[in-house]
């Protein structure tokens, strides 16, 4: 089977048989990162461009380790180092970066729909590893991967989702996503925090984040994100915490051993406590392993890649 | 045949066979852009190192992607994350690069003359990759490649630069390259930021830029660089525009089919109108392709590569 | 033989043995830099995470390449381009990275113990670059084997380190490694720089220096680091070089043929002479050249290489 798109960059646009698809075949790739020798020759003779106008430690090294990993040249350009500084639209330096033959452009940029406006113009396939308030799509399918590697099934599953909803594109790419594959998705946030119409995104939405968590099987908190909203949106961070942080307390309220994910970087002590992030139900580094993963299958598959049926 | 030369510093050190030879390497190594795998062994085992003490993302990214198509190993260095903030000296960090044995340096430095110091003293290959206002030789021959691949010839054609071109390497390299193979170069632009002595360097100058370009088989643009001139110079943006900025009236007055160039990024609506350069005679994004062709052909052949006579 | 530990976090922490086995491991990599093609499989299928805080050309460089010709994937990750912006904790930071499954972290950070904290925590092998004026192990090895591979011999020299003592991670380093190798050790250095209790350190301290360096065999001069202290502790710089500053008078007082040495990047005419840093018994460019043999070393003895026995 093969992936029939030329890009990634919503998971609104996603089939749910294209989004297992890219669940399996990361699954296939996992195991590389536990060889002695990480390193396959797939994409040998490809060149991946990693195109950051947003500062990212975890996301652009994930992909860049999965590109490596899989022989690809990989590409950083970031805007401190780039001729974004001399004013260049953004799609003047897709096509000129086209002109070089890559393969792939995974792209991260402050304004949403940034990737498509390159996808539409460029025959690379283009990767959208974050875009504003509006998507991050690889961050929802590893979030997938990471919930049915634990717990076998993602259908059913009820996952509550806990922070600044309606700047999040971690959570509106999850909405989707999860939405997609039949798991029941509940938000819960501060008021002025919480999307307009839930019923619009198909979830249910409240301010009482223990009511949100009470029967769910993971628990989603998302990163404060101080520089998203001016200081008048959001209540003092220590009463942030008091109501809306995950603490030991809260999560004895909820199902035993209700799993706990969190997109990275934590605020240890604001939206989740140290106990809660470094306890025995959290995924939070089995994200990250699993976003390696995740990009390498789509790396592959989107570069021609097929994968073979069992 | 080989480059009997062990850096590319300036246009105006080459002789016209040279100049050929590069020509006739890079375009061998073209068509590897268009394969499958972009990857052949020439440069295994290779080191270049890519040291910009300007932000560049075009170039830098060129010279990357040249390096890691031959196999090098590339190892960027740009002054933002570099020791040159403790102060270093120029010739003290060549020094100290070179003990660590690489093939290649590709320098870009804001001072005319820093490659060749470091040139001078180095025993490794050195390229400039821009000085200052002085030259910028990999892209006077791209340019040079461009209008061959398109024409099929240099000698005899009509080239019309037009910009600021006392304070361009592009324009200085572009001139001495094209003077040496045959090219009749006109220039235009404002008073100020024309040549003194247009006659040694063997070009005529105006500042009628419609005169310019009449007959000319190529129109080159250059980059209105504010960073590179006082505000006094320059007339406004707007006035800049009206009086030297090529729009589609301007062309439609010039030879039927004349080709546009411009190093980028482009101004658009400054220097250079959307429709000509987005129009079916631009070769701006052709610049850009041959430009890692022309500087995989460079690697090549500084690293000791060896023409097959056809 | 193999090294028998996961890190290299200091000097302190050696014993001789292990610092022979590296110092033996690095001469047989040294031969690699002289190769046409520079590059063995040693390291083909492994991850080297370089994590720099501190901006750094030479370090950071010699890593790469390391890494590079023993065909390891490295990856870079500076402050400035990092989402250590968004205030994420080290620890965090650095179990994010271990998620990653890299083989080797090498971390250079201004906090002394930074390492450790890694170290302790990841699986991957931790590499200490420079931790604030704690220690900087890999420069005082690549010291040692250049002071061996210039004079056959270790035990019974005399070397002295001028500069600022106290407050810097090169001199504590090289004063532990010089120890353990049998080196009889001088500092010296204005009063306010010298460590208190020279004593415990196994050193003699002066603040003259010409009676430091008057029967040395070599002699270590240490960067004046305007950036690591007020402007109180220290002279001016013009009454520093004056005081302390190694000029060809100097020299001359001390043994004929004695060795000069500086981790750089150097303050020409500052702590050290233009004509004695560039004079035939300076090793200031063979130390950056063993530096790259080091780190081949080390890189591959932590991650699994046996060294065979001659």
């Amino acid at each position: 089977m093969t992936l029939k798109r030329k890009d990634l960059l919503t998971i609104r646009e996603l089939e749910p048989e294209e989004i297992f698809l890219i669940l399996e075949t990361a699954d296939s790739m996992k195991e590389i990162a536990s060889r002695e020798i990480k390193k396959v020759p797939a994409l040998r003779g490809k060149t991946v461009i990693n195109l950051f106008y947003e500062p990212s430690t975890r996301t652009r090294t994930s992909f860049e380790i999965a590109g490596k990993w899989l022989s690809a040249d990989v590409v950083n350009i970031s805007t401190s180092a780039s001729s974004v500084t001399k004013g260049e639209s953004l799609l003047d330096t897709g096509k000129t970066l086209q002109a070089m033959h890559p393969d792939v452009v995974v792209i991260r940029h402050p304004v949403p729909g940034a990737p498509k406006i390159l996808a539409d113009r460029l025959q690379a396939s283009i990767i959208n590893a974050g875009d504003g308030a509006h998507e991050h799509p690889t961050q929802a399918l590893l979030d997938l991967f990471t919930i049915r590697e634990r717990l076998g099934r993602l259908e059913g599953l009820k996952v509550a989702i806990v922070g600044d909803i309606s700047h999040s594109r971690v959570a509106r790419s999850n909405i989707q996503a999860m939405r997609k594959v039949g798991i029941e998705v509940r938000v819960a946030g501060p008021a002025t925090l919480l999307p307009r119409f839930p019923e619009q995104l198909g979830v249910e939405a409240t301010t009482d984040v223990e009511d949100a968590i009470a029967d769910a099987d993971v628990i989603m908190m998302l990163r404060i994100q101080r520089e998203r909203h001016g200081p008048t949106m959001l209540p003092s961070l220590r009463e942030y915490s008091r109501l809306f942080g995950l603490t030991v307390e809260r999560v004895k309220k909820a199902k035993e051993g209700v799993l706990i994910m969190h997109p990275g970087p934590i605020n240890r002590g604001v939206e989740i406590a140290p106990e809660v992030a470094d306890g025995p139900y959290s995924l939070i580094l089995d994200q990250v392993t699993n976003g390696v993963a995740i990009r390498m299958g789509l790396l592959y598959l989107l570069t021609g890649g097929q994968r073979t049926e069992r």
